[in-house]
């Protein structure tokens, strides 16, 4: 956070006291579809995924988070609607967790809290633009390119069918194109 | 705006201030590909589209805005990069700009703006979300009455054609559709 707004001390420990940590199993859950969302969680260690079940029963990832990124579904949190999808851990991991229910007083004793949140979100929205535009204008092999050099991080730990259900195709079609790159 | 955050008459005029207001015509422009986009337009009379042009020429539609609805692309204002897309006029508009290079000096005057700010794109990032749940979860036919059910005002002043491009599909699909429910 100290590299969007300037805290001092004595705010970092307002912001820390308005926080509390989990620890998650690998493949535990922080959110079902149905569940009505209570935070927003960010991700000191470790790597999650959010996703949906379509209809024909397969799972589809919308996103993926690892250290210092924020995930949550907006929709349930803001509307306090039953969930369309699910946020998982892929691996072990721990989460920062903000709880709604804390959210208005911190922010009235953090000012700077709006103005970073906003700012985050704008990226995540400016992202998800962006992947639309992406869509429609790579082939399936340039997308998982772009995916590639853009988040290396990413690829390096995250299940290959995983990143499959992320682009769109199907787990062979990877294997393929990275066949073809070696 | 009040809608969201209490403003007094004081607070009222500083952001009246820091707006400046532009007339558009039908088909004009507010940012185009290859542009750096420089502010966040609310849109007080009128609709807007926002879309870029894919691979094979054809147009494609991510979102629109009438009035009261804000829109811009974050990715180019953010990170002053040329924007990949279009904001053009429906029809004959008139849009609220907040400049990039006012934000920072009325943030500061108006703390709620943030937070204002900060929930309409958290409404926008949910939506983003819940698009891709639906392209994925509905059939086209579905998705069109999904759209025509929860934005009716839409259906009724944006032409059929691009209501398609928005939807992912061809006009001629939408008069199908149109006439069997007829």
């Amino acid at each position: 956070m100290r590299k969007i707004v300037a805290l001092d001390e004595n705010e970092e420990a307002i912001l820390t006291a308005g926080l509390r940590s989990k620890k998650l199993k690998k493949k535990e859950f922080l959110l079902k579809e149905g569940q009505v969302c209570t935070a927003n969680y960010f991700v000191l260690k470790g790597c999650l995924r959010m996703y949906f079940i379509r209809e024909d029963g397969v799972e589809q990832i919308i996103q993926f988070a690892i250290e210092n990124w924020w995930i949550t579904d907006f929709q349930s949190l803001d509307w306090q609607q039953p969930s369309r999808f699910y946020i998982q851990a892929i691996e072990g991991a721990e989460v920062a967790i903000l709880d709604r229910t804390h959210l208005p007083a911190l922010c009235a004793r953090l000012p700077q809290l709006d103005h970073y949140l906003r700012l985050i979100v704008q990226r995540a929205f400016a992202a998800a633009q962006q992947k639309l535009f992406l869509i429609h204008t790579l082939s399936g092999e340039e997308r998982y390119h772009h995916f590639n050099d853009n988040f290396p991080q990413f690829i390096q730990r995250i299940p290959q069918y995983m990143i499959a259900s992320y682009l769109g195709f199907t787990p062979e079609f990877v294997s393929k194109i990275k066949t073809r790159r070696k």
